[in-house]
C-alpha cells in the first residue's frame, strides 16, 4: 500500500471517482471567457506567459478553491495555451482535480520538499516547468504586489530564468474581474441575504452581560450557516466588532470582555457564497445614545445616499467621492480616507478587489456590472460610526444588494 | 468637527482614553526579552534594523493585534531603538495605540492615499521614515519569504534606499518564538480546551441529512465562545473538512451538501486563545467504516505513538519522523510528506511558524518550550485519514495538549 503522494513523472494520478465531486460555481463557457479576456489583456500588455498567485484570480480563472495559499502556489496562462496550468503542492492537487475544469494534464504538483524549506522554493519548481515548456524565453507577467508574491518568489524566478522578461501583471485580472456577469450578481445576492441574517443576530446578541464573543459565535452562526436555501462559506474577513473606545478603529475584532450600557460597537461583516461577498457594516448603541452618534450618523447616512444617487455609468470614482464630501462637508465634517472599493470573489485578507478606490484621483469610470462596497466609516479621537452599504452598478444608477434599515441601530 | 484621520506632523494623535482600552496579552517584561533576543539575532546575522511585516511577529514584538495585514504595514527594530516603531495605515494607528505596549511616538501612521494606490507604495513612506532615522545606510534585514512582504514591497524599498545593505531577516524572529514560555504554553493550553469542544461539536453535527455548512457553523460556536471563562478567537485556518472523497485531500473546505451514510469527513480544527493555535486533526466515519479505513487508523496511531515517544529534547526532527516511518513501514505504508511542524502565535494564512518540520533532513534538535504539531495525514487515491496531536516538548519528553482519544470516531 501506498500513499498516493507518491508523485510518479511529476503529474498526480487521477484520484478515481473525485473529479468533479465538487460543483463549478460557473458553466465552462464562462470561465473560458475569462481565460479569453486575460489573454486579451496579456496581449496589450506584452505578456506572453502570465503567473497568476492571488487566490482569487487563480479561482476565478480555474474553479480552484481551497484553503492552500499558505503555500507557494499558481495558475499559469500561457497565450499559446488553451487552458490555465494549476502548479500547487502535491497533497493539493486532488483539490484541485475536485475543485476546477481543468485537465489533469494541466494540474502540476511539487514534492513536498519544497514546503517551508531553507534549500529550495517552490519557485524553483515552477521556474524549470516554465523552461520545459519553453516559456522562460518571452516576456513573463507576475503579481508583484499580490499577497502571496513574496520577494524570495520574485527572486528566485528571476535567478532560475536569466532569459525571461519580467513584466508586472499585478492588477491584470483584477480589472477584468471588475464587471460581474450575471451569475456573480446572483451569488452576491445570495451574500445580501447572508450578512443580512449576520446583521440582524449581531444586533440581537450585543446587549449589556453577553460577551463579545458569545456575539461573534452568533455572527459566525448566520454567517456559516447561510439561508435553508443556501449555505455560507467563511469570509475573506473576520467579523469586524470594535466596541467602546475601540470604534475609533475599525480594524479590530473581539475578546472575551462583555459589552457594556452605553457603548456603540461598529460591526464590518460581509456574507460570502461560492466566494462571492456582500459586505455591510452598521453601528449598534445599547442604551441612549449621545447626541454626537445621532447626529453623525444622519450626517453619514445623507452623505452616503448623495453618494448611492451619484453613482450610474460614466460617473467617476472620484465624482462618486465627491458627492458625499460635499454633504458631509455642510455638516463640518471631513473624511480623509477612500469612501468605497470594488468587491466581489475574494480569499483572506481582503474581500476588496484592489482596483477601483471611491477617491479624489480615481478616475475609473462606473460601467454596469460593477459591485461596490461604499464604506464612509468616521473615525474620531475616541469613537466612530460605519453604516454602508455594497451596490452593483445597474445601467442607469446604483442597486444595493441589502435591504436593512440605513441607519443607529439603538438596543435598550 | 474633524475626523480624527487629520495626521499632524505624520504622528497620529493618542485619542484619549484608548491607551490600554486593550489588555496586553504579556508583561512588558515579556515583550522586552522577546525583543532583547531579536536583536541578539540581527548582531549575530549583521542586521542592523529589521523590517517585520509577519503579523505573527509583529504581534509577538509588540503586541499588535488587528486585522490590518492586508495593507502594508510593518514593525522596525533598531539595534540602536531600544523599543519597536509600528508603521501602518492612519485607520489602524488607534489599532496599536489600543494593542501594543509601544509609547505613542513609536507608532507612525502612514496617509491613506497609498493604500492599493498606483502611483505610490506604502514602502515608500516606509523608506522614507528609515532616511529620517539614517537607517539607509546600514544593513536592513527584510523577511524575504514572509507573506506580506510583497516582491513590490521589496523593489519599492531597494530603489527608494539605494544605500542599504539588504539582508534576508526571513525566519529570524519566527525561531525565536519557536520556545515557548510559561504564558504562552498557558494560552496554548487554554487553546486546547477550545479546540477539543470544537471537535466535540464537530463529531456531534455530522450525521446523515445534516448539512456540511452547519457543522462548519457548530464548529465555529465552539471555536469562537469557547468557555464559560474564556472567549475563543478566530484560528489562522479556517475549519478543514474534506467529506466522502473529498478526504483525499487535506485543504477543502465545506459546501452546503448534506453528510452520507457510508463516508468519511476529516476534520482539521484549532482553537486559537489570545492568538495562540492548538490544532487537532480527527476523521468521523458515519456508519460501519470499511476495513481499510480502520486498518489505516490502527497504523497511524501506532506510527504517532512511536512518533511522539520520539520526541524529546536532543531528539532531531528527523529523528522523530523516522520513528513515525519505521512504524507505518512494518504495515507496508509509506508518507512523502512531513508530519509536522512547529506552531503557536499566528495569523492567517497559516499557523504553522515555518522553522522546524518533521521530515527527512530536518536535525533541529527538540527543546523542552517547543510546541508542535504532528499530523501525519495519510491521503490515498480517494480516500484519507488524519489523526493529529499538538504536543510541547517538556525536561523528559513529548506532552499533547489535548486529552480527547486517538481513535477513528465512528458515528451510527
Amino acid at each position: 500500500m501506498t500513499t498516493r503522494e507518491t508523485i510518479q513523472d511529476g503529474i498526480a494520478q487521477p484520484p478515481a471517482g473525485t473529479k468533479g465531486a465538487g460543483t463549478l460555481a460557473f458553466d465552462i463557457a464562462e470561465y473560458d471567457a475569462r481565460v479569453r479576456k486575460t489573454k486579451e489583456a496579456m496581449q496589450t500588455r506584452g505578456i506572453d506567459v502570465l503567473l497568476c498567485v492571488n487566490p482569487s484570480n487563480m479561482c476565478y480563472l480555474s474553479g480552484y478553491d481551497s484553503w492552500s495559499f499558505y503555500v507557494h502556489q499558481a495558475v499559469v496562462v500561457a497565450l499559446e495555451e488553451r487552458h490555465p496550468i494549476w502548479i500547487g503542492r502535491g497533497m493539493d492537487a486532488v483539490g484541485a482535480k475536485v475543485t476546477t475544469y481543468l485537465d489533469d494534464r494541466n494540474i502540476l504538483p511539487y514534492p513536498d520538499d519544497y514546503v517551508q524549506s531553507t534549500v529550495k522554493h517552490p519557485m524553483d519548481f515552477v521556474a524549470d516547468f516554465l523552461k520545459t515548456k519553453g516559456w522562460d524565453r518571452g516576456s513573463l507577467g507576475v503579481e508583484m504586489d499580490a499577497y502571496y508574491f513574496t520577494a524570495a518568489a520574485y527572486e528566485t524566478l528571476k535567478s532560475r530564468l536569466p532569459n525571461a522578461t519580467f513584466k508586472d501583471g499585478h492588477g491584470l485580472v483584477n480589472w477584468i474581474r471588475v464587471i460581474k456577469s450575471a451569475r456573480e450578481i446572483e451569488y452576491m445576492t445570495q451574500a445580501a441575504r447572508i450578512v443580512e441574517n449576520a446583521i440582524a443576530a449581531a444586533v440581537d446578541a450585543i446587549h449589556p452581560g453577553n460577551r463579545q464573543c458569545d456575539a461573534a459565535a452568533a455572527i459566525y452562526r448566520a454567517q456559516i450557516s447561510g439561508t435553508p436555501e443556501f449555505g455560507g462559506e467563511y469570509t475573506a474577513i473576520v467579523p469586524m466588532l470594535p466596541t467602546g473606545s475601540g470604534t475609533a478603529t475599525p480594524h479590530l475584532t473581539w475578546n472575551d470582555s462583555r459589552f457594556v450600557l452605553g457603548e456603540a460597537t461598529i460591526l464590518e461583516l460581509a456574507g460570502c457564497r461560492r466566494r462571492y461577498h456582500c459586505p455591510q457594516a452598521r453601528t449598534v448603541h445599547i442604551g441612549k445614545p449621545p447626541q454626537r452618534l445621532v447626529d453623525t450618523a444622519e450626517i453619514v447616512v445623507e452623505g452616503l445616499n448623495a453618494a448611492l444617487d451619484a453613482a450610474k455609468p460614466g460617473a467617476t470614482c472620484e465624482q462618486v467621492e465627491a458627492a458625499w464630501s460635499r454633504s458631509i462637508r455642510r455638516h463640518g465634517l471631513e473624511k480623509e480616507s477612500r469612501i468605497g472599493y470594488s468587491t466581489g470573489l475574494s480569499y483572506p485578507p481582503d474581500w476588496g478587489e484592489h482596483t477601483l478606490s471611491l477617491r479624489p484621483g480615481d478616475k475609473t469610470e462606473l460601467r454596469p456590472g460593477m459591485t461596490i462596497h461604499m464604506i464612509p466609516g468616521i473615525w474620531m479621537d475616541d469613537w466612530g460610526i460605519e453604516i454602508s452599504e455594497c451596490f452593483r452598478v445597474t445601467e442607469t444608477g446604483a442597486e444595493p444588494f441589502c435591504t436593512n434599515p440605513r441607519r443607529l441601530f439603538i438596543k435598550d
